[in-house]
């Protein structure tokens, strides 16, 4: 197992779950996505106990997921309801899973349901938040996701990755400072007295400051377990205290990012940008998750040819260099998390 | 293996079959059909002696099937008749097998020759015959073809499948009756003063009937092995007595399906309908033919994906309701077959 | 393994390999190719010693391969030259090919290297000499590359494969004579006062020449380690010496064919033609290319459906007749040279 169970992941926006039910596998398990009515939603094994069909080509009535195939209808707890002609009462259940919409998202806990803590879900503080806007999107990824959270806490690839938009060489050349508290690992770099890329310039402009003078730029990466990378970004003109310069002298957002395992070499990646700034300009919004969602498609071959690399040459060890701390961080407490699920799985102390 | 082998499968259309060769694989075997010469047609292993060139890639010159790669000539006995150059008496013989054109369509005996016997092969009434007329088309399904004999077994999917067509809430509401009688299954479903679907309103409209009036409809499926499917299905303005109305007050069918195994996970599904009214009206018979074309292909995303589910857990046990009983016992004749022909080959008495 | 290491293989054409790293697999190998400076091509495993990305993606800069991921600079040597902000010293070593680039080609040695030897390239008269011109192309094939050696080696398949341009009954008709000189194998047939092909007609109209009378035909192929084919081609006016025939009354040709393996069952086939006549005309030469590609890609499908059929029956012997001795006896002299390598890899004389 490369991955926590025990944790909620992104399973989709709350946009994806309509009307209809939506099927995704998630941590190698296959799930039906659906809302049961009165704002809840439900997710369930995507098999229907009647002859194995997925439910998630069946539609939903009233709450309750119809089976496309024979009309099954099964109840948010993985039980039979009904099913025309037929008394239900014997029929298997199965699997339901610990499941929640909050901040714009629906939230899964595949591993067990007893230790699921819907008070463990991350807060995003930009959700409902005037002062705030929030725009993303969803990419699928052949890759392991621990790939992506390793692009995401070492930023040095944007200069070359991203060379167009929001790379630069002061990146590669300002030393960055990884620190480790508790589960959370914080990669931090803060440049100064720079020209702002193409991506920020067009942000400064967006906020109605000058692009053409010299700024101080920071990237501060945040992971947190099980996947989540929450990095806070911006500019500020130079001179005026950097990040923490007063609001009207700079342009800071949050990229978000939620990782989501698919199975062992493949991802669910959820990215978006919160910002702090405009949040009222609709426009702007989409603007900048048409240039967000262009960039991050950047890294998409990079790291599907590099997953595919390691898989042909599963003896070799990568190196670990300064720059790859957040990364290599971030592993270990995965790897410290998985292994003591696998220790209390197996009846021995965590 | 999942699949008898000393029966008869329809291997193609006689359609399909023209000038050229036509290589498909049935019951795991890759075979060469072609036409040999008055009316007479041929099938092979789809492997040349000389270098393992597919045959089907060749042309038939002469009723002699000319390999393209290098011009070998193979008789339909399987052995070569000549090639340039050379002395071909030491030459390997590859597979023959049995083969009859019969009712338009091309029947193969996929397992021991010595016991092909063409007296077996079905009698379809409605070929070549002036009361009748038939259209029919074939699809590629990436799914055990035992999971289409459950599908036709058990019209109640009509209703959530093809809700839009041939599907109904009576189908449902309907109990349906399963008899065994040798090796021939039967699932009948009697609804009686019931608003016709769309499909049949079409139907009546076609044969000069009112579609606004109640009728009694009625769905007779017959199974038979290896895995042939013939279902009556009709519609009789009520209170004519139903099945049993006289022709002016009923529009009857026979949807008519022949499944066969392509691999143990899928299968060629030769589907089409005969039908007993103006049969000489060709312009309806190609609209039926498109009408029943879109509908089976609804079942094919669900069998697919019902395959996959089922390979993903293979230790599940589905469910066996009466509405199954049809698919059940047609499977339990079907395993019979198969573990008689396993014994035998195994030398035991079967 | 099916094929020789310590030879030279052709990696690509000289213009496939422009400003841009290309990657591509030879002998199961992922390999990265650039242009180093100053007319050096160089080749290294497509793999960062840093995280594993395919250095294939990145750039050349100042004949410096720049990994696309995190910018690591790689030495022709397999050695990192610089990163940024990182000592390299310790980095581990990534494996670097003898590569020669020479005729418009680049050249690969996938094995030892301290046994390669530039002066052991085969010597292409053609090149560079203004009384020949040359066209060609590549193609990717789904098969065992000895199966485009046997296929070269037997041109009896013209007559069926490439009936409407190179193909003629007199091909099967001649007999062919294959004769062994150390590790070059020659296949010859001489056909005499016949009518010549759609190809050699139009070939004879472009240089002047009557196409409506009796010619003499022949074809020498030549096969030579690891995998290359040459073969002369030509018609001259019947009645004029053939093959010796001054040049006025004749059309002659060399088709060219490199092969290298890509993995057991994958090929880069490399095709071409040499012609020693009308050597200026760059539209003949387009017109030839052309026609030669669309009959090298009849034999795609060939050899790729061969291909699946002899992985189906592995353990079939194929027939070996007198015309397939040509690729017998190639075949042979390949199996010789990689059972040397293995020997001598395993310590024992060779």
């Amino acid at each position: 197992m490369t991955f926590p169970l025990n944790t909620w992941y992104v399973a989709c926006s709350a946009d994806e779950l309509g009307d209809k039910p939506l099927g995704r596998t998630i941590c190698n398990q296959a799930i039906v996505f659906y809302r049961a009515g009165e704002g809840q939603v439900a997710a369930l094994e995507d098999f229907c106990p009647h002859r194995g069909a997925p439910l998630s080509l069946g539609k939903v009535c009233d709450g309750k997921l119809v089976c496309g195939y024979h009309g099954l209808e099964m109840g948010c707890d993985g039980k039979t309801v009904a099913m025309p002609g037929q008394r239900v009462r014997g029929f298997p259940a199965i699997r339901s899973y610990p499941v929640q919409e909050r901040y714009g998202f629906i939230w899964i806990w595949p591993g067990d349901p007893q230790q699921a803590d819907a008070a463990t879900i991350p807060t995003l503080e930009w959700h409902d938040n005037a002062e705030w806007a929030y725009g993303g999107g969803l990419y699928h990824v052949k890759a392991d996701y621990r790939l992506m959270v390793d692009n995401l806490m070492d930023l040095t690839h944007e200069t070359y990755v991203h060379a167009s938009s929001i790379g630069q060489p002061e990146i590669d050349e300002t030393p960055c400072k990884t620190t480790v508290d508790g589960d959370t690992v914080r990669t931090s770099r803060f440049m100064e007295n720079i020209t702002a890329p193409p991506f920020w310039k067009a942000a400064l402009r967006g906020n109605h400051l000058a692009d053409d003078v010299p700024v101080d730029r920071w990237q501060i990466c945040r992971f947190t377990p099980p996947s989540h990378v929450m990095i806070e970004v911006g500019v500020a003109h130079a001179g005026h205290g950097g990040y923490d310069a007063p609001a009207e002298h700079k342009v800071y957002s949050v990229v978000v990012d939620f990782i989501t395992p698919e199975t062992d070499t493949s991802m669910w990646y959820f990215w978006g940008m919160a910002r702090k700034f405009k949040p009222e300009d609709a426009e702007l919004t989409a603007q900048i998750r048409e240039g967000q969602g262009k960039i991050f498609a950047e890294d998409l071959q990079m790291l599907e040819r590099q997953q595919r690399n390691i898989l042909a040459h599963p003896e070799r060890r990568l190196l670990s260099l300064n720059i790859d701390a957040g990364g290599v961080q971030s592993r270990r407490i995965i790897s410290r998390i998985v292994a003591a699920e696998q220790a209390a799985a197996a009846g021995a102390p965590a």
